[in-house]
């Protein structure tokens, strides 16, 4: 293998020869060798770099800081480094010390040895292009790192935006094909009052439409950036018209409205945009977790459970119990909600433990921030695309539940009084007679009025109640 | 002890005669014995049921299901019950099954029993006055009980509020007073460059008020009730016109913009605003927990710590160490915050374990979010009264940091390139020398750049840079 | 109201003349008002002070550090204070600042005064005996609440044991109870092959049991004590037997094994022992909230869910819904459960939040640890008294399920191969046939032989396979 | 590409013709694209699961329920799978649905395909030996799955305790290094009484070594294994000696004392034991989050910190700050630990969600424990090797806080009684007298005793105490 040897303020180290990266990079992966999944794992992190380093260096061009040749060779390394061309010089391991130093120094490494080659040089001859001196130039860790997150997570966001979408879009078409499947509704597992299978998946449309607004909320949190800090919010070694102009050309050059945070020394510490989207996040994966936990109890079965809905079979479901099928979507979607939720306390402890002027643990709120995204996105996909579209109703199941039930009784309530009601269904229950012959039996409402209201179509949305008749003139006669 | 005899439809149980409570409260008391804090822990509550049930009344009047007399009976108990004087009367354990039953009946029983009382009746002759048929009538625990913990949540959300606000607006006077304070800024724990402690001061300030912000977005999304859903969200067992109905008279009696779901069956069944509420007063939390832990930090000392500022002494701090002080208002508020931490996640494991079309397990999720919300505010009023206020600055102490740093190297990086002023830095700590002298030993910079160039006050803010000796020609020159 | 007026080193403060506490509980009175419960609200941790200074006072007297006179007073404080007598002086709110000194200082005064009066003195007469020279002598706060703490949960402890194993006990009687009832038994919510409901029950009953063992394990953790470490563990102003000597008589009276820690300075700063107590309250916690989770799935119903056992009524269920009941007491153990898991993060933060020589954040841990085994314990006794004890089962619905079941297809498998096996169950699946029928028509075994395989009574346990008969031969042949 | 065709009962697939995994491995290829991470980033697992199938065919042969051809090939199979050289044939997500289901068959798969070649048949020709039937003979993935986590838990968890060792071991020497250098205790992060640098070190030591203790425990728990237990703990489809046989077999195998759980259907169901250790891991990651916490406050500065340690520089610290160098390895491993803290959320999590007969949740289970144990174990490594084993100590700095503080007034308490030490620190802390002055200039003590108390040698253990001249004499006096 060969080397070419590169120095820093902590003395000389090998490079190897082919590598973008340099010494920087080189000493963060002998000192982080931590999970074994470098950062290029999320590379839409790589991306926010390479536009971010652009749009420094055009920002520093304008400013009369960097020579147009140089500035060029930079802006031509970013652009082919957010084509994806040196994902695999991004070797940072996903978590380490040091505020993001390594990963801004791989990014600012990689781009300058780019540059030097566009520039007719060789890698590492830093006199004629420096990561520090030009690739660096009016930047910090401290401004370029957590922009990038917020880039990154802007972009997946998008991502999981869609996914959401469609999948809220899927369950909305199963509520329309299920419009006509009446259904016991059920709270706290006991059988309550009748509703259709479609309002039961409609809900879930809502639900989850609800959630992109969330994200969509949640998102724009991110736009505020804190480019032109550098170390710690004041903007020493930057012009003074510099943040606000590299904010512009990052904008342009990103197509997201990303602005400059209005206090810098307080959007350099502050971790608060990250600890509300991971809590967006945890709420995406409650209501997600909710509806699979629902999807997995309705279709339970086939004899010794609710069977109202079919889940389409995926995979064989065990290798012992032949021809048993699972819920294996639900099941590992579940599982991703876990995790997103676990990642949300990491994240927490993360941004608690920053002090001063920076939040040094922002490594671990990236890794956590981009793993939920990354996970529910492929989670929202895989449930709507391996499951929800091919779920089928059990119609028949579902009425017969309808027709056993003693709970309609609720709908005689207004008429009969509470406790009547609940005579009534004690007395179903007891003896297994039906609830309309015992109203019938006991010569309590006609069999008109009893037919109406046990109706359960008439059941599944607000009625008018006849006012001459309501339980509180039956009750309060007796007490006259 | 003097009792009465109610009954339900589990049978007859003894009431305590003064009780305004009935027998499905008594059942409720029995059945959950777990914290020994019953629900009027958070009055809130109470009064948020008071007005809600008043609404109904209201409502059920106006579409002539309930007549004058008792109509006008309930509203008057209601509005008394709002007043709080029969706070004694809930005695239901914070923490109950039954998905709020316990809490709805507990309301509808004392209210009945106080409209019996104006109606001239006794209290628990339910003929006249029925706490399910007149006073829970077109409702559902699953409609009032979530409603009643949004209700009292704004209005707790209403009080912090106020309370981070001027928390806010004391650490922005503080910023004011300490304008001129100029300090080392920290990043990592270690000396950065210089920055005031008004900086430090403001940006607090800053980030608790996004944090207000914040919470009324949060705060917003509780505003969509679900009164009108009645057990399932189909709204069996109401008029068409009711829910609208009484959504408007709602917002009247309460003064809060609430509106009707336009979804009630996902309205019912979903807790995610709880959760995003719950994922905010968690920001503010590990924000305000990060403050406490720089107040602390900054008091360190007197002697082998940082004291850079000095916090007012509120007890002596030991029961061994005399005349020792200790930042006792900061460690109760960090300890406030990882409760509230703590809560989020009961919060979250609460309302994912949701099923089908309800969640059982609000009560646990009022009493966090409740909990949340009081201790947040008193933590923000005690941190503002009790310490922020009284904070000072050790002028000479913050000033002596900065003369002696070897960090202020930063400022001098653009006109000698980051190498060369790294090596001074190092040579600076090794020999002790101040950086000023070693960079006219050698000759880098004229004693006029490097003053310019080192003064603190051109280090805490952009500066214009001098474009015609940058470190890029610097260190190019030697390239040729 | 009469007041006196007591001084500390930050000045003088009126004092109730009522109250046996003094200056330094008025002030924390003032400066902690947060969750407006008193530390009296565990009176377990009151308990423990008194026989913590009590035992200081014993060894101080054997030490000839304090006289006979005062030794015995503050004895006999104690003694009544351990008593119960004066919890309502104890009135710091139990979360404060200060690592629990105002708790500590509580204790001092509340049993200085009482000691006074002993003596013939007037409270707050601390010339004669004084809180901190008398009291607290050879202690400090930092040594004494940590032990108070451990004391205490030690003793709910032991409670919470009780509680659980009563609850085994419960399960372990149904078990014995439902050995005979053939139901299905469910993996993955879907039917899996048959068990007996006793194997369920007594599943339950061993798993809680194993909780028992690791309780027993967590509680001896705490007996290492730091008694004898004053500040920081170091052991200042105590003498050199002391520490073994407090261990010692502390250990007689308090009847527990305590020891003294072999380390003192990381005794004095780690919290390690209530973050592994915790966590093991957590397991529990986990594992109670799986069987409620069971308990609610297996008595769903009653028409339209598993139905498969009956909880024992104990309210109704709805403001609504007539004559419902639900599985209250299952519901308000899952969310004790949920709050000992949020409980358990709030411990985890503070314990990670301890800094150098103390963890200033243990009056967080005593709540929430305090907390969580008061809830478990509350909770075990009430699911076992109010729902365990009074399950039935509904045996002929679990036979139902087994006789309907394809599942069963299993037991065919070792003779038939799982690929013929699996067959058959989507022959049966799809046409309803029953998997006798189907394997007789296709002349797959002799009818004795599936009889004996299909007879659930050969499926709940390991039987003898016919080993000349295997799958492996089965299959094998075709492939010849 | 070449493919060959294989079927599962819901039909044909295309397999890679080179793949040793088959049809089922390919279905869960399709069905779980979710982390973008294969189970075999893990390689303990597959060398469990290598350990496990070999013990049964073992346990098969033996019982005569497989033939010795097949049982030696497939345990040769197993050999090759244990040394590694399949990993990359393990190509399932290490989230999937199915409670590892697909993980299992991963394992068959390959086993049973690379049996075929060493038994001269073509991949795929499951006639001569066949994935369920043979491989999986006598198993489920509900025995086999969980019992491989176990394995491999405890395999990493060993790797763990080395490291654990290692790292305390590194801490002890400091401590022995460190045992002269007195510098100030603080409690509060205000300072307190004076201590060695040793003894700090030294309570690391001890910490961590108790870590190892209850991890050894952790581990011992998951000993206990449900092989044999097939489907839900039945045993169904095992002979009855097989159980007790295949443990026996595996504890050979493998090396581990692993037994037979004494109830196998509480076994197949439970997750407590992942709980536990969970919780154990996350202790270790709380304690080793407050230990990289203090050496960062400890070498904070150079200048404006405490800088009472160094922490060996590993990398260029800033990006923009020339010089400065930051504590890079105590922030990864507290990133570590926040990692650890979350993952047992998540644990948490998906062992409350278990239902019935099994814990569907099993795979984020494994993942999170995995990855805990294996950056665990990376974070002490690194810890030890590039930070602790080079810390040295600023004895002068330290010292000279000793003998700057005022704190050292503790020492007199016993002579002068509390409040009268306290007044002296406050005295001093205005005057910026040393105490050693004012006591003498207020004819406290003599200039002897006054010595030999302050003397921060005799501060820094137990010293007798002069009786004859107690506080409690001293402030009695004035009292009569």
């Amino acid at each position: 293998m060969q080397f070419r040897i590169e120095e820093d303020s902590l003395g000389r180290r090998k490079v190897p020869a082919h590598a973008y990266y340099g010494v920087q990079t080189v000493r963060a992966m002998e000192n982080f060798q931590v999970t074994g999944i470098s950062i290029a794992h999320f590379p839409r992190q790589i991306q926010a770099l390479a536009v971010i380093k652009k749009a420094a260096a055009l920002a520093n061009q304008e400013l009369g800081l960097l020579d147009d040749e140089r500035a060029q060779a930079i802006a031509q390394a970013c652009r082919e480094t957010r084509s994806g061309q040196f994902d695999e010089h991004f070797v940072v391991d996903c978590l380490q010390g040091g505020a993001g130093t390594s990963v801004n120094m791989n990014a600012n490494e990689v781009i300058c040895n780019r540059a030097l080659e566009l520039l007719g040089r060789e890698r590492g001859e830093y006199s004629s292009c420096h990561p520090n001196n030009h690739v660096n130039l009016s930047q910090s860790t401290n401004d370029v790192y957590p922009t990038s997150l917020k880039l990154a997570a802007i972009w997946y966001g998008k991502d999981l935006i869609r996914a959401l979408r469609d999948l809220a879009r899927a369950f909305a078409d199963k509520g329309e094909a299920f419009r006509e499947v009446i259904k016991m509704g059920r709270t706290q597992l006991q059988d309550a009052v009748p509703m259709t299978l479609g309002q039961e998946f409609t809900a879930y449309a809502v639900t989850l439409d609800e959630d992109v607004s969330r994200l969509e909320e949640g998102l724009s949190l991110l736009h505020e950036i804190n480019m032109g800090a550098t170390a710690i919010g004041t903007g020493i070694n930057t012009d003074p018209q510099y943040a606000t102009l590299v904010s512009r050309i990052l904008a342009d050059i990103s197509g997201l409205p990303v602005v400059k945070s209005p206090n810098l020394v307080e959007a350099t510490s502050d971790t608060g945009g990250f600890v509300q989207f991971s809590g967006v996040l945890k709420r995406i994966a409650v209501k997600l977790s909710k509806i699979c936990n629902d999807l997995r109890l309705l279709s339970s079965g086939p004899r010794a459970g609710l069977n109202e809905i079919n889940l389409p079979p995926r995979q064989p479901g065990s290798s012992i119990m032949p021809g048993k099928v699972n819920p294996v979507i639900p099941e590992v979607v579940n599982q991703i909600c876990f995790q997103v939720i676990g990642n949300d306390v990491t994240v927490t402890m993360a941004a608690e433990g920053g002090q001063l002027q920076l939040n040094v643990f922002e490594p671990v709120v990236a890794l956590n921030i981009f793993q939920s995204l990354a996970i529910l996105h492929n989670g929202c996909v895989t449930l709507r695309e391996k499951c929800v579209e091919g779920i089928t109703a059990n119609t028949e199941r579902c009425a017969a539940y309808v027709d056993q039930s003693t709970c309609i009784v609720t709908s005689l309530s207004p008429a009969l009084g509470h406790e009547t009601a609940a005579h009534l269904a004690q007395e179903a229950l007891r003896t297994g007679k039906a609830i309309r012959d015992l109203v019938l039996e006991q010569n309590l409402l006609s069999s008109e009025e009893v037919d109406r209201l046990l109706d359960p179509q008439n059941m599944i949305c607000p009625q008018p109640i006849a006012k001459e008749r309501t339980a509180s003139d039956e009750e309060t006669k007796p007490a006259r």
